[in-house]
């Protein structure tokens, strides 16, 4: 299945899970809109925690992207979406047409789902990918540098990597940084403020076997955990692990 | 200090302890002499353990070095050796002269001091370094594959890494296939068979502090714990963190 497909039984309501595992190498996005009023501050905030937060494109005008594929419709185009009231999800729905509003921002985000064909080439393992279930993804205490309003900590998605591949990972995802590059922490959850690996914040939970190590990567919900604090009074997001999965190939984005 | 230098001084008598810090950019290698009659499998039993052991020179005919250094003295230009008798050492010495026959043969093999400079460039510090003392290093539970008689386990050198660099780490050392590479375990020294990371097994014990995670990367002190299984009647071995220092840089072995 290419993207144009998937996104297409999505638009139909035929696809309303996460989307890792689904067209591999074709690149995957965090979605994030907010009102005019906040989007220029948001974007300084994203560039200057661009490991977290890598903007691979912005729509300021309507609702189609056109750098990720063209003419794609954000407002239908991602499985589920998160509705956001000073800062709480208030709902999650298929379709996001009735909330818009032509004062919305769009951001795509990169997603570290896009490097997870690579990691497969690779030889490593995913068990998220699977079981067919969603990344485990947690809150940490890592602070992320401020911008006007906003302020936050960094959300990570963790992957259980067999111990004789986490170097490979490593090295395998410093290819993508526009997609989180690196992990931002190897094997030690509560260095970064995570204290049950058990009880991922978004996503679910993945057994780490005795020969594993858990692996965290940055993470496109961050701005979803950033808006908690800022508590801005509406917002739209994918539903974590949702994402727009867009007619880019991954190695374009390879360096 | 050029490495031509420092060689000048190791041949003197002026300069007996680890090279790891000095003549930063120049590659550096272990060495292993034993032999002609077990020479050939040896080479064998490093080609098939590549990671561990790998081979950048051998000097079959004589003493000195040609790929490495041209004319450089292997009986005197090393700043320790061990003798070793059956497996074990028997002596450590300062020249080799004496022990020298021509029946011996010489391999040159890469040694991850090679890749520090790299790192500290990378704003990666190396408590070692800075401490002027030996690198820690640990027998491990990773079985050699064997040929003809030569088997054994792996042994790998320690370095504490803060715990935000510690992708970086992988990433730097991965061009470095022929300094061994990528770390071969990240964090959990009882997953390789350590049982205390406090006690080496060669070289010094340094600290690990609170934010650090111990990487672990293959050692050319491998042949060594070898010929502790194997039992050789006779061999010399660089004494562990006492390499030969050649006139290559670094950046010729970066890929």
């Amino acid at each position: 299945m290419n993207a144009k497909e998937l996104r297409f039984k999505i638009a139909k309501g035929e696809f309303v899970k996460p989307t890792a595992g689904y067209c591999k190498g074709y690149v995957q996005a965090n979605m994030f809109a907010l009102p005019k009023e906040y989007a220029k501050s948001f974007e300084e905030f994203a560039k200057k925690n661009s490991k977290a937060m890598p903007l691979l494109e912005v729509v300021k005008d309507g609702y189609y992207t056109k750098v990720l594929a063209n003419g794609a419709n954000l407002l239908n185009e991602l499985p589920l979406y998160n509705i956001i009231e000073n800062g709480e999800v208030v709902r999650k729905v298929e379709s996001i047409e009735e909330y818009y509003d032509k004062d919305l921002v769009f951001f795509l985000i990169g997603c570290s789902f896009t490097f997870e064909a690579s990691l497969l080439k690779n030889g490593i393992n995913l068990r998220h990918v699977d079981q067919g279930v969603n990344v485990s993804m947690y809150s940490t205490n890592i602070k992320l540098d401020s911008v006007g309003i906003w302020r936050g900590d960094m959300v990570v998605s963790m992957r259980p990597i067999a111990k004789e591949k986490v170097a490979d990972a490593c090295v395998v995802t410093s290819h993508f940084p526009n997609m989180h590059g690196t992990p931002i922490q190897i094997g030690y959850p509560e260095m970064i403020g995570i204290k049950d690996i058990n009880t991922p914040d978004y996503g679910d939970a993945v057994e780490i076997k005795k020969d594993e190590i858990p692996l965290f990567w940055p993470c496109g919900v961050t701005p979803q955990n950033a808006l908690r604090d800022v508590k801005l009074p509406f917002a739209i997001t994918h539903a974590p692990g949702h994402m727009f999965v867009s007619d880019k190939r991954d190695e374009e984005y390879y360096v």
